[in-house]
């Protein structure tokens, strides 16, 4: 595949040419930067050198559409939803990982994203239907079929995976779930913001968005989705003072109390089976995201309490892999005909 | 007041050097450590010096009971109470660190400290029954005409501080409750443990004694009396890569869901309108552990969810100060006659 | 003292409201600040808050004046030196934080802030003969009757308080001194740049400014002074991870070689035998910048290589005290005749 | 090749095996370690599993010769030597991370590992005159023909990369060179030492073992090994808090001041253009260890102070990678008849 990276600077971009470039399956025929616009890439990104250094282009549908079969957009909320319809036009297949095309309802987007909404006008409600929602292993069939793949949020990847098994079959209570999320600081993007400087964000814990993180919708509209219900939660994001890593603790109720850890340990093992990048652990043995950074990888542990059925689950995930270029790149593994994991098995070097 | 420190080069002890070197109250005059006993103080912690550079002194019940009126215990679980009884016999207040009198009933302490019941061999169940639980704001009148005071666990007071006001009064249902914290990996103590290095807590986030963590039963035990009724909740403690810190997410729901945002807050305010280090923060402001580092604050925030009457509050502590040292110093603050927050407006150097 | 802080919400305004809220000697009186001007403290810096809760105010001469005797200004450099001619002939005493006036000579500062020169057009050469430069226990007689002192920057407090003594005494080569130095990221300010973002100074360590960084020559010219001497060095800053602290590797030769480390040691000891905050470690203790945190003090160690007289001098300040408010409250001290420290003696939590 | 990683729970046997796992050139047939012998390796490291699940294994020689042709030594100074000369007995290769082989003089050894000498009783210096030093861009030849090889620290690797170059060619003066270098806190590697605690190490830089670091002499061999000079130098080293990475800045003078940054430059890139994994930067860019993590990589940046002739050259590495497992892993490939970086292309994710 010819890919355009569009977005290059930001984290996803930056993951996006550091899985692409030395690819045998794919080739980056595209670097699109705003700010950077009309530089080399390897004298801006001395740290992640391209062999044949391309310059870095101006967000052009022409010079896009010419290069390259897959557009890969990395860019601000919004932006995408400018882009997306004439490059799908064009004949080629957009990836995308802002939220422009994750609501199968173009009226929901306008409601959560009320600021974007107000600047962008859009009429795509077609296109917000017809996208593929890119959680890749659940929607694998959808997303190798798909022109246009809308790639989940970090916070709903890290909740969805764990959940979806439960509520899709029934199994966990409907009511009452809520997942308590911890994200490293580089979920905030490479932007400037005075609270995600070290001098702020380092040696402190904090919360925010408390009941309206723009990720809860997106998390309920799957769930009510998969499960068939209208699905509503809570949901608390915290920043913690890491670089990278998404580590989320997820609490629900069993419908039949008399299921054991182990049980639903297998329950999760099946569901997954065909996913070497979903890491099942033994009951009792608790992941660090640690464990998952600079992989594709999700690690889930869960535990039951026998005395009342409740269930905690947890789940780690490298928040700009799995949680954003990684899961694109499965999801462009899948439109080109390759296996889902090609070309990810990542080495993690611990510590 | 002449005060012993026992234990004095665990954190616990050099937090308590830090407020009582230069009280005008109180005055250290003895200092005891197992490892570096027979050295000179300001050898060993030359960042922390005591003018008239004392001794420190290995574990006699004769020399703390001649130099001291009250003793400050900070040590392991289960040596406090091979210490205890003599230091009161002998007339001595006795502030513990440890667990060891945290519970009326010693055969309950036996069950969760079964490792330590197994080393030390205790029959003073009468003690247990005396001994009053330091969870200053509390249980204030009582501490202040105990022989023995028994501190509460960090976790405990990151907890039991927001939740009371709700469960002592009827306002929040029983059932159900989540407590999800995140701590600083100072909480671990000044001990070489693999897991705490910064090579391996560093960079990552973890979760450790799913359901069974010591502290729930504390928690539970101080919730069931106040409650009048039998509490079990969930409590999920994790490790965060900072100095000092804990963030406690606490997830419940309200009995009367008419009660608002604004309500609750002002129950709070009410509650502990005595106390000027537990802040109740204006809703809609959340806190950063780092707001309260290096003082003996507690922030408080809270918000309903109006469509269920889930609530969900924030709080945040220094682990090592109002989670440990600070709160004991309170203590001896009330025991003295004075003031309980007397010297304890300690300065805040944000960030 | 009232005294007008006039940029109060950068880290110098932070660390300044945080010494003088409580201050039994000092008054704010004025809070400047333009971003935020008309806005209640309180609700901004809920984790800061002042009794009387003032409001915000835009940086107006003419208010600065009416409220206050002394005005301390924490602004960016050559925003300065637009107030300063004024607010002194007002009768203000100014106490200055930017680098507006530590040259004594303008065009020297025109060549060094080559960029600031080129927005504000400056012709004040006889206040920038005037001013004091603020190294507070160096020039402590010239400050007490100054009436604009230039606090010094971080890097030359935690160079020049050790070097001074050997070089003002012709102990010490001039040739050859090299200081490497290492600071916390909070020294890059309250500003939003993508550099000083936790993703991207975590888990990282880099230089900048090889040979060129501003401060070199304000090292140069207090050196130069001091004895009598033209002094030329290197000087290399590097970014660590960590939000406060800043360590001091400098590297020198002793002209004579027989000199040993516990010399050089009761050298230093006797040449600030009046500072309290100015600690000189035991030969072969090494201190850490832990140990100053939150505090003023300056903790100074060396090593005497006798095969060659080569000696390394250690000193760890924070940058944001010692390096910045703490010094210019030292001053603020020696204006008001009061004692150097007074109010000074900080509580250092370790860890 | 197949490959004995004995000592493999430490951070060089983890990586060892994070390299080794999924080699197509080499195999792992032989996991030793002392603690965990008799355990099954994806149970005690669930993190980093290997298909076949292998058990942990006690240190028996017999053991390892029977089942690899190459052993890797990751072990405490010291007990390298009670193997090796029984391994290569026996016709196996040995690559040892350890000190014990690093100096032709084993006096010298016994000099400076004077309390590892005193516990093993060693008398094999036609061994220590024997094994090649493992700079392996170095003595690249002799490596590949050697049957031991002793691994240079992470230290002097950051060190001599720089250094040699311009010592070996005369261009630099022997006298006055300064290596000030910094650590994470993974080179303290994976045992339990107070100092190396997060509580204590982060939010903090210090120094250590000035004048007298076990590898300046290391060091100072190489030196005046490839100089034909006594060299003798400073050498500084720091603790920062983070995982992995090493930063050195290194002082000296060039004996031709009329020589330029870019000559400099030039020099360097011609001194090691045949290795892909020293990348020398352009004047003028500065790295981060960010850059190298999880890499094999150098970034070499330098720059001349044309007043005087004094140059600064920066280099940083992994200090768990090329300063330790990926240079052992480079000589397993030269020995093994591979291509140096065989395998070795790892990718960086930044940040």
């Amino acid at each position: 595949m010819n890919v355009a990276i569009v977005g290059a600077s930001g984290y996803g971009g930056l993951q996006l040419v550091s899985l692409l470039r030395r690819s045998k399956k794919h080739k980056i025929t595209f670097l699109g930067g705003e700010k950077s616009s009309g530089l080399k890439w390897n004298e801006v990104y001395p740290f992640l050198t391209i062999d044949n250094n391309p310059s870095i282009e101006s967000l052009s549908i022409e010079a896009i559409s010419k290069s390259a079969n897959v557009a890969i957009l990395s860019l601000p909320n919004g932006i995408s939803s400018t882009l997306t319809p004439s490059l799908l036009k064009r004949g080629l297949k957009v990836i995308d990982l802002s939220a422009d095309y994750r609501y199968k309802s173009l009226d929901l987007w306008k409601e959560i994203y009320s600021q974007e909404a107000s600047t962008y006008d859009r009429n795509d409600y077609e296109l917000c239907k017809e996208a593929v929602y890119g959680l890749t292993e659940i929607y694998q069939k959808e997303i190798s079929e798909a022109r246009l793949i809308a790639c989940p949020g970090c916070y709903p990847t890290s909740s969805l995976i764990p959940l979806i098994p439960f509520l899709s079959q029934g199994i966990m209570e409907n009511e009452g779930i809520i997942i308590d999320s911890k994200s490293g600081t580089s979920g905030g993007g490479r932007n400037s913001k005075v609270n995600l400087l070290l001098a702020e964000s380092g040696e402190g814990i904090s919360a925010y968005s408390i009941f309206n993180h723009r990720h809860v919708s997106e998390i309920e509209q799957i769930l009510s989705l998969v499960s068939d219900n209208k699905i509503t939660l809570q949901f608390t994001p915290h920043l913690v003072p890491l670089v990278r890593g998404m580590f989320s603790t997820i609490y629900g109720r069993l419908k039949d109390p008399g299921l054991t850890s182990e049980d639903c340990k297998i329950l999760l093992e099946n569901y997954y089976r065909n996913f070497s990048n979903i890491v099942i652990l033994p009951v009792g043995t608790y992941p660090s995201t640690k464990w998952v950074k600079n992989s594709n990888n999700i690690y889930l542990s869960l535990k039951v309490d026998s005395r009342n059925g409740r269930i905690i689950i947890l789940s780690v995930i490298d928040n700009l892999l799995k949680g954003q270029a990684g899961q694109a790149y499965q999801n462009l593994n899948l439109i080109s005909g390759l296996p889902v994991n090609n070309e990810l098995d990542l080495k993690n070097f611990y510590p």
